[in-house]
């Protein structure tokens, strides 16, 4: 421990993220990437931002605020962006969190508690039920601000809108952020709620549906203050996050609409493949509306099969925390991939 | 105000970055971006990485670490990425200062106030001499940690080496940063010192000498404790914080030696032809070490000639604030750009 540290270092317990091995090929199923890469659009895109990457970007990011308004028809100052969705969620627990007490589930995205160690936010872990959907009635008795992440990580589990609107609609004191990181994926979206809810805020990210994982850029939509508040919040941290090639990008990303509905149907196709498969192998698996499943083996260990899957050449995610140590989180790849998959899970569970 | 905002947002009072204008073309002088594009080699690096886009990024950038510490001649534990050095100051901020008191130049990068204010840290203003140089003695009397920008924004005054030495050297409990964003245009760099001070922090961009500015990456070197502390801080905020692209052009462009002489040298010397035209004309200069100018008409109100450049299709920059309201801060562009702000200079000064 230095002498020079702040008293935060102490107690933060920095978020680990999935795997990027570096060692030899995987096939990554991991880190809930998009199997299928963005168009070639994005190339013309880059070949713009290229020419003035000796400028600084728009520190506002107009023009990619400006297409995403757009594209979910809401008003231009109702968006933020930022540097990925764990930027945008940490804007958020410093505008909205500080100095206050939340509430989020016990199994959910595993990057709030940690902001909430750096950032000072205390707050309340709210059981999921034992079929692992969130406990409504829990939250609707909470006065507490909210996260929820919808559909849930890492199990997939997902809210009907009409219960989120109830939460928001019974506590409208009550500051809500639901995370949408997983929601191109046969969810529905809560944005058309925020004309009627000045205490919704919705984030998502184009690191799932839209391939851009290597890009870094995430967003948040919501009434004008807290979108004012975000922006106060980031322009007091690092004027400029989102730069002039991952902007021009996400644009035509946004852009590519034919594209994304073709690569977002395929993927929920062959998660539904994979649950038939999985399931064939006595696999319990949690309904899922994201590009991952959540399953477990009735006589397996999940940290053997982990290590077993890994050694023949396939990354899928572990978690060694209560209630959830039995299980793994399947990123749904291509047909291809999963085919592989299913076929060394298979040789694994024959043997021993 | 929200009733959903936090209390730092009542606080705080953003950084207003230069103006990035889209109202019309102008001979931008106002944010010390580098008039030189980088090289082709960077169109390279962006061909690779955009085949890989749908992936994150490696959460280490481990390459360009690499890179940077083979460049520097420092180890590879002592180097940290982000970005930009605006991202990587913030998380200074978190890391070393928060809940502490700090002291910094009451004349320096107006960002410093701005992140004390939103992460929970009391400064001391200590005043720039009448000659606007740092005043060494009583940074040298002060137990504060400190950060110094050398050379200093807006100024230029430049800090020699053995000064950084004895400040380090006599107070060796406490941390120092020395913010390096301008040192590439004729100062020295201290990091040599790095291995026999662990009290010294050294931040430096991309954005100025790199001619990165629209990419966004910065870095900071030191001890491997104090680079342990910034991870742990990055990797509460954000996983993943510089993107595919940026860390392969990065890269590149740190590889692009002869070029980055070339062209800093090309700066200089229009810097020191440029200070020689703003005498003529009846200017007073501090002498600069950056790639920019501070300087004062002894007759003619600054904002005054700020707002008739502007008009005449010249930005520079303008900072209404004690002690410095009667100076601009001019970057320096290419030879050509020079020649037309000293021309409409000169036309404006002979007006009225």
């Amino acid at each position: 421990m230095s002498r020079f540290f702040s008293k935060i270092i102490t107690d933060i317990d920095p978020y680990v993220p999935g795997e990027q091995p570096k060692d030899k090929k995987y096939i990554k199923l991991n880190t809930n990437e998009n199997p299928y890469p963005p168009t070639d659009n994005i190339y013309r895109a880059i070949e713009e931002a290229k020419r003035d990457i000796r400028l600084y970007p728009d520190p506002e990011n107009q023009n990619l605020k400006n297409e995403i308004a757009g594209y979910y028809q809401i008003e231009e100052n109702q968006v933020f962006v930022g540097n990925g969705s764990d930027e945008v969620l940490a804007f958020c627990f410093l505008a909205f969190f500080s100095e206050k007490k939340i509430a989020f589930a016990d199994i959910t995205y595993s990057f709030y508690p940690v902001y909430a160690k750096l950032l000072n936010v205390e707050y309340e872990s709210i059981p999921l039920c034992d079929d692992f959907t969130l406990d409504l009635k829990r939250y609707r008795e909470s006065d507490l601000p909210l996260i929820i992440v919808n559909p849930n990580a890492p199990t997939g589990a997902y809210v009907e809108i009409p219960e989120i609107e109830r939460l928001l609609r019974e506590k409208r004191d009550r500051l809500m952020i639901v995370d949408e990181a997983y929601i191109d994926f046969g969810g529905e979206t809560c944005i058309p709620l925020i004309k009627n809810y000045d205490n919704l805020l919705i984030v998502q990210t184009m690191s799932k549906s839209r391939s851009l994982a290597g890009l870094r850029v995430g967003f948040a939509m919501g009434n004008k203050e807290l979108i004012d508040g975000l922006n106060k919040v980031k322009n007091s941290f690092n004027s400029y996050t989102v730069d002039r090639i991952a902007e021009k990008v996400a644009i035509e990303a946004m852009k590519d609409e034919d594209y994304f509905n073709e690569i977002t149907k395929k993927i929920m196709d062959t998660r539904e493949r994979t649950i038939e498969a999985l399931e064939n192998l006595k696999f319990s698996v949690i309904p899922s509306k994201a590009n991952f499943v959540f399953a477990r083996h009735p006589l397996r260990d999940a940290e053997e099969l982990f290590h077993a899957l890994k050694e023949r050449g396939i990354l899928v995610r572990y978690f060694k925390r209560p209630r959830i140590d039995q299980y793994l989180r399947i990123s749904i790849g291509t047909d291809e991939e999963m085919a592989i998959f299913i076929e060394r899970l298979t040789t694994i569970l024959k043997e021993e």
